[in-house]
């Protein structure tokens, strides 16, 4: 997607540690109109895959979710974040390990929200190594729902979760791949 | 706002604890076509205020913002919840204590995120004892941004948090009031 390139050409900026930062347009501060062509976008790639409902994870997942939930006209269901495993209730849960806190936390889903009558499209803002998804596949695998495919605003490419996912059979859509970031330069992949 | 009362009292649960579970539409599962409603209704309520930015809190107070946002033609900014008060770099800070959690959490926002020059609008899905809202209050004033108002979907009113901030003359738009829950019975503001 070129005006999201331009974007994160203009205004993302490399820190140390591979890490892209993107939040004065997507996960800080929010670009509306930019997530509305964001979300039209995800509609045109994943448009007739019959999807029920958008699964993503909080918090910055959500307005990309939200936004384009619009244009399939389906809910949203997020799950949530805990720091521990021991969570009441009937509910789904993932560990995740976190690449940019380095910690491991729990996504939950209550088991209400997602049965295997749905097909989701799983959505969230970047794509690294790929171990939210994976969490999200997880939970949707427990629910026994179907996966219609994967969004992802910015992958990551060079670290490698994104080209696993696709070789795992899953129709993974990033409208960005960064493939490298040396010397402060931005290198998509074509 | 009398669609957002009917599925108050249509999928609302009451719990232990003066809780009121909304998760099927507002903040776990997320209905977009009432959020778009409750956006139109902002919108409404808060025409001609000259807007320039609207302010949240994640997670759940995301969707709510970018989803009015739309009406509004403004950027979304969200605070983010972090555990310790040890944060770097140039950001605003504010603690908070959270009733629904019982701990204390510290809100944080970038400051090149909100200036002198913002005019905001401060959105959530609840309000109880207020403390989330004046967190945000208090980091709009470290900005030296003015304060258009406060949008809250559901109020707690029995908390009196609201009421307190009409006190204090800011222009509170709740669009439920919830003034009692007895008996497992929601009674609401007229």
């Amino acid at each position: 997607m070129e005006r999201l390139k331009e974007r994160i050409l203009r205004d993302g900026r490399v820190k140390e540690g591979n890490i892209i930062k993107v939040d004065s347009f997507l996960n800080h501060q929010i670009d509306i109109a930019l997530l509305n062509e964001i979300g039209r976008e995800f509609k045109r790639l994943f448009d007739g895959e019959k999807i029920t409902k958008i699964l993503t994870i909080e918090a910055s997942g959500i307005a990309i979710a939200c936004i384009t939930a619009q244009y399939f006209h389906v809910p949203v269901v997020f799950a949530k974040k805990a720091a521990s495993q021991n969570i009441d209730g009937d509910v789904y849960t993932s560990a995740i390990m976190s690449f940019t806190h380095g910690n491991e936390y729990t996504a939950i889903l209550e088991k209400r929200f997602l049965t295997p009558e749905d097909r989701v499209l799983i959505l969230d803002d970047f794509l690294a190594t790929g171990k939210a998804q994976l969490g999200m596949l997880d939970i949707a695998g427990q629910a026994g729902a179907s996966v219609a495919g994967i969004g992802i605003v910015i992958e990551k490419g060079f670290q490698g979760g994104g080209d696993k996912l696709r070789a795992a059979g899953y129709n993974l859509q990033s409208l960005a791949i960064i493939d490298g970031m040396e010397n402060c330069t931005i290198r998509f992949r074509d």
